[in-house]
């Protein structure tokens, strides 16, 4: 049974949904962030990068949202959560979800997470400043001219959906207006209408 | 016919090599950074992020490296790029590219180009003056956990191959001693002796 290391709010809830849209035989396994347990000898002893998620598979450990997300599509394909035979549309998928790792969960490190980036007090707090600026302007690119609706891709939900509901939530404790955003409002509404991302949900708050 | 937009030194170098293993029909466009072509209201009608590269297609256009090298990978399968009938071997694919491209790459852009995040003269110098030890971090574990050799993941020669070559490139410039990498060198010159690689550089140097 493949087992998923998560921690609440974190981006791994979109795997976590992923697995439920799948309906993969799976447990989840909290990290707890306030005590640091995502950088113990233990934790680390699987992913040594010191994050969530980390997927463990009867093959190994997978780590990299874009890696799981797409290793979830292609091994339950009944599950049609990506188009796996047509390579544009897959790559249309994969660009989205590279944009939401490396440039809009970037911009939200920056206000979480500047110590990555910076030692120095005072830029740690310019970065803090101006986190907000950047995550609008990324999540303004999402909803202008990424996200086609109801779901990312248009009529098809796919990987993509999991991945923006979690970044998504993000959206308010980043100092975000949520009125700035509406497409991605609905979005979020639709995707808590889906029994998956509810089960997903609750097994995080249990 | 497929038309890649790069500027050389940057990490679009790794889809013009992808694209010269795989025998693609192709050209290739410069975009000169030196005279901020890339903010041009030609280019960004193309990539509205304003960056390289973008390959475009018959069916469109593409953004962000680990999905153009998966579009490659999977567009001309006979150039064996990728395990792409293998969820789990190509998920250890995806998420190397997916690591180069949001860790290891953002580490190098806090270098290049630190007001993406910071607007502030001495936070800027902070990320400057930060930024070789988080890139040198970020080489050492490509070196020691994720880099199996020859090639990155092993005997098998990936996609993963030209993405690390290309961000390889700028560790000299990023203040990185190439001594402490020595794994990552050997694979360069491995690289370098490949036609597909020689081809890219002279097309690039054109």
């Amino acid at each position: 049974m493949m087992k998923l290391y998560f921690s609440p709010n974190a981006c791994s809830l979109a795997s976590h949904i992923a697995l439920q849209e799948a309906g993969a035989a799976h447990e989840v396994v909290r990290i707890h962030f306030d005590r640091n347990e995502q950088r113990s000898p233990d934790y680390l002893a699987i992913n040594p990068k010191g994050r969530v998620p980390a997927l463990v598979t009867d093959r190994g450990v997978l780590s990299e949202t874009p890696a799981i997300l797409a290793y979830i599509a292609q091994t339950f394909p009944e599950a049609d959560l990506a188009p796996l035979h047509d390579p544009f549309a897959f790559a249309q998928v994969q660009s989205f979800n590279a944009y939401i790792c490396a440039t809009l969960h970037v911009a939200h490190a920056h206000l979480r997470r500047p110590t990555r980036w910076a030692d120095a007090p005072e830029a740690i707090a310019e970065l803090k400043r101006k986190a907000p600026e950047v995550i609008s302007a990324s999540f303004a690119y999402v909803e202008h001219d990424l996200l086609a609706g109801p779901w990312v891709m248009g009529e098809r939900y796919t990987i993509c959906d999991p991945y923006l509901y979690a970044v998504g939530r993000w959206l308010e404790g980043d100092g975000i207006d949520p009125a700035r955003v509406p497409k991605l409002m609905a979005h979020r509404a639709a995707m808590e209408s889906r029994p998956a991302v509810q089960r997903a949900l609750a097994a995080e708050a249990a």
